[in-house]
């Protein structure tokens, strides 16, 4: 079996990338089925735990709440919940023993036993508000500072949900196999590219 | 014209990896070939200039030498006629217009007006210290804490180079196009995905 895991910046079409490739290379695909899945388990709405695992709590409820240092602790447990559930969803995908690609969650890390090969998807900040802004709807009409600020607060808590579990500091090369820069490059047309290295990856491990 | 340059951590495999690229491509190659011709242009002799080249004596010749903060001129002078020779080799490859790969020089920045695609090679220190060591001669019996010291210092040495000319951090994956960490792969196996990735890259390049 053959797990790749696309972590990426908000706005960087790394979601785009995980999932084209896995509809090229004919493999299962994971992201929101994984949110769908663990909201079930936990008996909550998919919104509530989408919201809730993309918060680093930590940090931010006790600004959010204007209680400085405090968590409110059912929400502390809540969290817990979802990231326990969250942890066995994704171990029991990898049981299946099937091909996959796996957006998110920090799947590199949770499934580090198995060897996948971990790619990280980046983007110059204009590339990313360009995408952003072709993406959105025509209802949110968000300025491009409004988006930023958004785009800075999503990364921000990805990366604290990284670093809460792993020394390895988001988005630094190291803690990755490949990463891919989508500046000035048409996803679509990069993917079957991708799917060669993918495959061709697997197969020029070090047996040792 | 394609041109592909090749930036590397020290015991990565990066230059094994352009080599291997070209190859596997039929492009040129561009690598010590360099260092020769501005030795030749400069009459000085090819170690000399690789030398010259390889410091940033802004910060550490004046350390070397004991002087604080006083490089000697003669010094000073002879690497900016060097690092100005090595501009306009680069910049003549690139006039060839012919299909290459250059590996380390800073080739990215200079020829960052014909859109070369540029790889940054990594890998983990335990990867490369096993290179430094299968590669280097029975001679140089270096310990690893020796090979450690050697390593961090080329690095170091590439880093201020670069950093000199630009705002672009040495690694940063927003300085680059792809990202390859080799621990844990074998180079040679790797090549052909890596030369159908490159292929794919320019022809997904953004016509705007």
């Amino acid at each position: 079996m053959r797990i790749i895991t696309v972590s990426r910046e908000f706005g960087s079409g790394g979601r785009e990338l995980g999932k084209r490739l896995a509809t090229e290379l004919g493999w299962d695909y994971y992201d929101r089925e994984i949110i769908a899945e663990i909201a079930r388990k936990c008996s909550v709405s998919e919104d509530y735990a989408h919201y809730m695992l993309g918060q680093t709590f930590s940090s931010s409820a006790a600004i959010t709440m204007g209680q400085s240092f405090h968590i409110p602790e059912v929400l502390q447990s809540t969290q817990i919940k979802l990231l326990r559930e969250q942890t066995n969803v994704i171990k029991e995908i990898a049981a299946r023993d099937r091909d996959c690609v796996i957006v998110g969650r920090n799947a590199d890390l949770l499934l580090r036993d198995y060897n996948p090969l971990n790619i990280f998807v980046c983007a110059d900040t204009a590339s990313k508000i360009k995408r952003c802004a072709e993406r959105s709807g025509k209802d949110e009409n968000l300025s491009e500072k409004e988006l930023l600020k958004n785009m800075k607060a999503i990364d921000k808590n990805r990366k604290n949900s990284r670093e809460m579990i792993s020394d390895s500091p988001w988005g630094d090369p190291k803690g990755y196999n490949l990463i891919i820069n989508t500046s000035g490059v048409e996803i679509k047309k990069l993917i079957p590219s991708v799917a060669v290295f993918a495959k061709g990856w697997f197969e020029s491990k070090d047996k040792d």
